[in-house]
């Protein structure tokens, strides 16, 4: 199966348009990127003075972004928000800030929670409901999870996590794409003792290339996270830029709108094409299909890059086209052709 | 001591400009800040591209960055060269990745190495000698030193990473300042197994906000690295300036002889202020006097800030100012006044 050089690799993750064009290498450029979760319109960037460039960040201007970021995601005054290069960089700290003998992860979810655990030594159980971290020194969930959308009330998440922190465990809470859904879902207003939230910057503000993601967290595993990532981690373009967006609420409301009426497109769309919705958020959709490696395959020789995942091979998850252009090219691609039938 | 908050808080570094700006209110705007030793005439930020910004990174365009620090550095085939977001990340990591009992620490130095092994539990110890890592799991030397620009030959180095690493030790050299030496002192092209070299980006070519660091090493050292930085540790942006930057050797040339220039004038300017030169690298000039704190406080008055240092407070640390006016307000400033004699 051509697909599965991409599909199959290990750690593999969406956005890999290199990998993409290496395997599909007559699609048409420019290709349409929708393997990711990623807003395609993005916050402006404007300008960046240029101190950001050439200064170490200053501790100050890192406290108002971690300020613009409480505002944003409203913790208690007792919790800390600790700004990181990508949630990704909290992924690979935490097992080393918190090991564990044993984690349970909750459901098919981001790859990298289990690899960084297991890297640091910890025996990773696939949990299927909270009751499953019964066991379990820590357990993660994703929620919204990444890729079918599954969303849990926050109150059911701060029962799970009293009962890790009766013995001595920690819940982490991956809320990437919590910027996006309905307001009173997120955990970090009544965080919970033994709870650590994260939030990513990059997806719904569409600029994951700048690298800035947040943890929050009480006492010494705040402590714990803000020694591990050392003065300087975040750059001072990514400190400039987060501290305009995060206050600017407004940006935010128009742009989970448009994602909303665009994301119900899509499934417009892929219904019409033979998909069934699985699930998703308002920045991506999961969609099941007798034969998906197939799209996958179509979709790439049109230049259309999807995410399939190694281990559900009857599913594909699909990002948000950015313009007309990616939207026409798109609801072409997924016409019946002769081959097909 | 006025100048003591500032020099004597836990974890100074210089740069701290807001800081500055609390312990000397009425000092002239805009500050020249002195405190680093970062090129004050940056490379040039010039066009990044969107998808710098919005897209995660692609690991096609890191593997260009790595290739061009390989270019510049110099590593023989059977050594790795791994991106970070600044060799601070590098520094915070390598306690975990090579978990050591005793570290020595060669002379005064930068302080975030003791406090990163320390957090990691292991001792410090301060080796006045390459000798002294005897009886040490791990050596470390910052290469140039900073502050006084010590700079240890190569083959000597060589020669300590074979002694620790014939115990299963490691040899650290952080030549955060290198790229602006004269050829032939870094280990990187003749790098010894059991060492790993650090380079960073910001300092030569003045974008210390960008976060750019890189670590040489081999083998399992080298792949355990890669891992702790995850995919996407660094930038879009880092990754696209640092590519460029890296091979255009003409600029590195010129500006190492810029600052050739301007830190001999340095010299003399302090020199004739009654300063003793300690030592430095083209970046920075260590400097001592009778009364460093007074010096360190009537700068601060007028709107200079230098790099003071509590455990030896006879020293200055001096960077490069980046203009006419920066150097005339220091001319003036280091004059003699009725006050001071």
């Amino acid at each position: 199966m051509a697909g599965s050089k991409v599909a199959d690799a290990p750690g593999y993750h969406g956005g890999k348009l290199d990998a993409a064009r290496r395997l599909f290498p007559d699609a048409p450029e420019p290709w349409i990127d929708l393997s990711t979760g990623i807003n395609p319109i993005p916050y402006q960037i404007g300008e960046i003075p240029t101190e950001a460039w050439t200064r170490l960040p200053q501790a100050d201007d890192l406290a108002a972004l971690e300020n613009a970021a409480r505002g944003a995601y409203g913790p208690g005054p007792g919790a800390d928000v600790i700004a990181a290069p990508g949630t990704q960089a909290i992924i690979q700290w935490l097992p080393r800030i918190f090991p564990v003998r044993r984690v349970g992860i909750l459901g098919h979810t981001y790859g990298e929670h289990a690899e960084c655990w297991r890297a640091a030594g910890a025996e990773v159980v696939a949990a299927h409901s909270l009751a499953d971290f019964a066991g379990c020194d820590a357990g993660v969930v994703v929620n919204p999870n990444n890729p079918d959308g599954r969303l849990i009330d926050p109150a059911e998440l701060a029962r799970a996590a009293q009962t890790l922190a009766a013995q001595g465990g920690l819940l982490v809470v991956d809320e990437a794409f919590m910027d996006v859904m309905p307001p009173g879902m997120s955990l970090i207003p009544d965080l919970p003792a033994g709870a650590i939230v994260m939030r990513s910057f990059g997806k719904a503000y569409g600029l994951a290339g700048l690298r800035l993601g947040f943890a929050v967290a009480t006492g010494s595993l705040g402590e714990g996270l803000r020694a591990a990532m050392g003065p300087w981690a975040v750059s001072g373009p990514a400190i400039e830029i987060g501290r305009r967006a995060l206050v600017d609420r407004d940006w935010l409301t128009a742009a989970t709108a448009r994602l909303g009426d665009e994301s119900r497109q899509l499934d417009h769309l892929l219904t019409e094409a033979g998909f069934t919705l699985v699930g998703g958020t308002p920045l991506f959709r999961l969609a099941e299909c007798g034969d998906a490696a197939m799209w996958f395959r179509k979709l790439g020789r049109a230049g259309i890059l999807t995410r399939p995942f190694p281990t559900k091979p009857s599913v594909l998850r699909f990002g948000i086209p950015s313009d007309r252009r990616g939207w026409a090219r798109l609801e072409t691609a997924l016409e019946p052709t002769p081959a097909l039938f």
